[in-house]
């Protein structure tokens, strides 16, 4: 239950790392493109067709050694439907590769809406009787900002079906302290508020390894703010973004892992995809590239937190 | 620029309403549905053919006295990427009808990531130099809780594009106070900071009808939070979800307007949608039930507001 499956996953593979798969179109070879508008033309049916062929050539080179990926639902909608159905493909690909998939689409509403974002990602959809499946993601972001009720429809899921969601609590951009960092009238920040919240909803919906299906995202440029929420929130896993690209490193993201190395997740999106670009190399070697580079990424991060038990 | 496209469409048909397009297949009449699925089947591209007719059945009626529709993401994305596909198909037919079209996402995310949704939903998306609509729609509600960050990407396509976004401030749900309603150590509530960053975000898109181009989301179910917010945020734009169902009427969205009856747009979803199953008229006839509830709506919000000037 909750994240059980990926925390075991970490384990087995000692790597506490997700490759965060954002493939715009500018990060992916020309020889892929090409073939895809070749096809479709420079439409949209063409960018979806494109970014699917990218983002298997990335499963398959890191699926035994990454144990999830995090696609953006930004990047799949940019392209309509056509995307949105790449990211449907993308999500069952990884899973037939034993990869755990974290659909980063930041959702929120309540009641019976936030029910249907929940089917939609990590549920299954009733059609008159006929159970489907929309998306078959293993874990969703979400934004609390409307509270309990936005959260509530979620655990049941979690619960039942094997789910996890990442409740954002203290992000990793520049301009997240405006409300984040604010003090509420008891002295406590917005972002540590909302992480008791997720505390408190996790207490519904514990895992067998320590953490429950409510997850906190917490950004990798905020070690302090990482290392503070790391104390007081002790059965709350974390996704951590804002490694490389947005500048947090190794040094920065270990305050997030617990004594065991356990705990947190950490996110590289563009670092990975086009480490190819970075590395000047053939165009046709652009997953192994990624390889590469998550390979770094996993040594880096284990030489600060030693063995994950 | 704006809304202003909005506004004059609502001052037109003295009307400010907008019908929440939420299609749930249990609010679907029999006969669509058996089509639908005598079709494709019992799946999600069968699901996704009845919610098309259902909504163009809806639009049909509607178009002439209702200024906006307003579809909610969630109920399209429960029923995979062909539910997207409607939902983009809705879109464009409530575009040829004249209808302003907000589609109710509640995207947030930051960068590039943001500069994707907008893109996506109310921009344009760029393809090796080829330009295409994926969604298209005038509008997009927001989360904000990730700070200016996740607002600018969405301000040039609001100024160059002539679009809008809705920030959420105060929700309509019971558990929105959790976060909204704590007092800052300003002394200042949270959704009232939020609103002033609406404030502030819009003065750099201001529109030729008194308000700019970024709205805010204020519950129908907190009256009292509609009469503060409207008298301090006056170049904010108002959508106003909870009327009808959630408990809202027209006494309570009252505040939402400024002396000339603008400054907002009051949305009915379950109200209008499944007006028929309230009635129980013929499930033939469901689309005129829904007119007729639109129009008693209208009537019931004008005949507190008076003439939209």
């Amino acid at each position: 239950m909750s994240f059980d499956r990926l925390i075991r996953n970490i384990i087995e593979k000692q790597n506490p790392t997700v490759a965060g798969l954002d493939p715009k179109l500018d990060y992916i070879p020309d020889y892929i493109r090409e073939e895809a508008f070749g096809k479709y033309g420079k439409t949209l049916e063409g960018a979806a067709a494109a970014i699917l062929q990218f983002n298997k050539d990335l499963i398959d080179a890191l699926c035994d050694i990454v144990p999830a990926i995090k696609p953006q639902a930004a990047y799949y909608e940019m392209y309509g439907w056509q995307g949105v159905k790449t990211l449907t493909e993308t999500i069952a690909y990884a899973k037939e590769k034993g990869m755990f998939v974290i659909t980063d689409g930041k959702r929120n509403d309540i009641g019976t809406t936030m029910q249907a974002y929940a089917a939609a990602h990590i549920g299954k959809t009733d059609i008159d009787g006929e159970t489907a499946e929309a998306f078959g993601a293993d874990a969703l972001t979400v934004n609390a900002y409307l509270g309990t009720d936005g959260i509530k429809p979620l655990l049941e899921i979690c619960r039942n079906d094997d789910k996890g969601i990442f409740a954002l609590v203290k992000t990793s951009n520049p301009s997240s302290g405006e409300l984040q960092d604010r003090n509420l009238d008891d002295g406590q920040t917005v972002y540590r508020t909302m992480g008791d919240m997720c505390e408190k909803w996790g207490s519904e919906a514990m895992g067998e390894e320590g953490y429950s299906s409510v997850g906190a995202v917490v950004g990798a440029t905020y070690p302090r703010q990482l290392l503070e929420l790391r104390a007081t929130l002790p059965h709350t896993f974390f996704l951590v973004p804002g490694y490389g690209a947005q500048g947090g490193g190794a040094a920065d993201v270990a305050p997030a892992f617990d004594e065991k190395g356990r705990g947190a997740i950490i996110n590289s999106s563009r670092g990975i995809i086009c480490a190819w670009k970075k590395e000047g190399c053939a165009p046709e070697d652009h997953a192994q590239a990624a390889r590469r580079e998550a390979i770094r990424m996993r040594d880096e991060i284990i030489s600060y937190i030693g063995e994950i038990k």
